[in-house]
């Protein structure tokens, strides 16, 4: 099966093909398929964040689309920011809790299925601004044979986004071939919505519980999928805490950092946790816990399918 | 596949036959493999859940092993209540949340791994007051057939339980063929627990948000599935919510309720909903519905497998 991941370069494909050979045959580190868990961090480990996260370019269009609909809406002065051009410095400046602010407000009432028709509508609209192609094309090649690799020796491949859960679920199954119920994430509120013959679920104008980054992706790990993971793939600083519990666990474990250092290909950046901005970057925790640390540069003879 | 379901009477089996058949023929009714979403209550649907809840029986068996051991635990008025047979009129007279609580505090600070353990060498134990069999026994035949059915039609099947999550989970893949993360279940509050090498995830002696019962078993599919099932099997007034959501889709749909009329192989009686004691019988929303009532004792040929 060596074949199976033709964008790896040697060194890295023979890390990945040693431990999955080693958890899948029979011995003292077999681990049975029911155990075979595996978590992907999202942004920037399965698809590229940069120069802004997926989801807060929808956020943009979206409300650029309500605002053009709703004049009071338009003139709001966080709405205005965002949409003259300022997302980026909110994002830096006040985080991910102030542009989800005004993402639950824009979505606030929409149904489920609404909500995710129109996710799958920006990816069949949107241009990323550097690339100049759809965001389906920016997932990473290596990324996508490594879920098929761990696929075909039974692993369960689980997203563990802090992204909104179903923002990635709208395209979890084109993309990654991922069912909506094995993505977890950061998730809104919903209230059941009745009327006459109708019952559904709608969107609520708050967050349920914590982002998922850091310590909440351990706890929404447990409480999802119900089993520790014994591979785990991140990127940042919020991976950290997932990436301790695969690798505390009593099962052999591998657990793996994609650093970003390929500014010509993709981009060269340190990628932080929004929720803890001075944490201590995610390569050098690896570096001390022997974790697999991806040079995009190095590692990976392709980055993106196109 | 109609020998699929040997343990049903014909007219049952043909009117799960022709849905089952009619969903996944190309045509107008057709519903591609990832929808094929169905979705089972536990408790009464899946395993029998007389005389007593089989969680609270468990919960007992754990009073009584804490209290043999923990001077302090074994003096207090709610726990010598339940060791002096008081169980079911605990239930009856408070209802499962005074039960819970006992269950919560006996649990706090363990972690999950070692509460699936402790569920599990109970299964191995206990047995049923008048069957004399271990629980495990006690799952409903008809319905593992059709668990087994709809699995070779490509559904993807849930349990969504008003008992614990873990609770379930610890026998599910044993029980059911259903992994741990396709159970969905009332949740307690966990935490992460570090020390030196340890990372892990330890109850909290409080439930994370409400019962799974009545409208938060859609919210919680919702939440967890992310799609709404197109199959739902319930035998409580607990289970309407979800029914009706099931019913309330686009897609064509089955609803299904076990109704309890077999006194002398099982049961005999109504099972209301724990959260709203004096909710409408289910029997008779769903003659009003149309959904399918298997009658335990004219629709089943087998009801245990022993």
């Amino acid at each position: 099966m060596v074949d199976s991941l033709p964008s790896w370069h040697d060194k890295p494909r023979h890390r990945l093909v040693e431990f999955v050979e080693r958890v899948t045959t029979p011995g003292v580190d077999f681990v049975p398929p029911h155990e075979r868990i595996a978590v992907f961090d999202n942004d920037g480990t399965l698809w590229c964040e940069q120069p802004n996260y997926m989801q807060a370019e929808f956020v943009v269009d979206e409300l650029r689309a309500r605002s053009a609909q709703d004049v009071e809406f338009a003139s709001r002065t966080d709405v205005q920011a965002i949409l003259a051009g300022g997302l980026a410095r909110l994002l830096r400046t006040q985080g991910l809790g102030a542009v989800a602010e005004v993402l639950l407000q824009t979505h606030a009432g929409v149904s489920a299925d609404d909500f995710s028709r129109r996710v799958a509508a920006w990816f069949a609209d949107a241009i990323h601004p550097r690339f100049g192609v759809h965001y389906a094309e920016l997932v990473y090649a290596p990324m996508l044979e490594l879920l098929d690799y761990l696929r075909a020796y039974e692993f369960t491949n689980f997203i563990v986004t802090g992204g909104g859960v179903e923002f990635v679920r709208a395209v979890s199954d084109s993309l990654y071939s991922i069912s909506r119920d094995d993505v977890i994430g950061s998730a809104v509120q919903v209230a059941v919505a009745r009327d006459a013959d109708r019952v559904d679920v709608v969107r609520q104008p708050a967050l349920l519980g914590s982002p998922n980054e850091g310590e909440p992706k351990i706890v929404n790990i447990a409480m999802h999928i119900g089993r520790r993971p014994v591979f785990a793939a991140g990127n940042s600083a919020g991976d950290r805490a997932m990436l301790e519990y695969c690798a505390a666990g009593e099962r052999p474990s591998l657990c793996l950092v994609v650093d970003h250092d390929d500014a010509t290909r993709e981009y060269a950046y340190q990628s932080g946790a929004v929720t803890a901005p001075d944490a201590e970057p995610i390569i050098e925790t690896a570096a001390r816990e022997g974790w697999m640390v991806v040079s995009m540069r190095h590692d990976w003879a392709l980055v993106f399918n196109r």
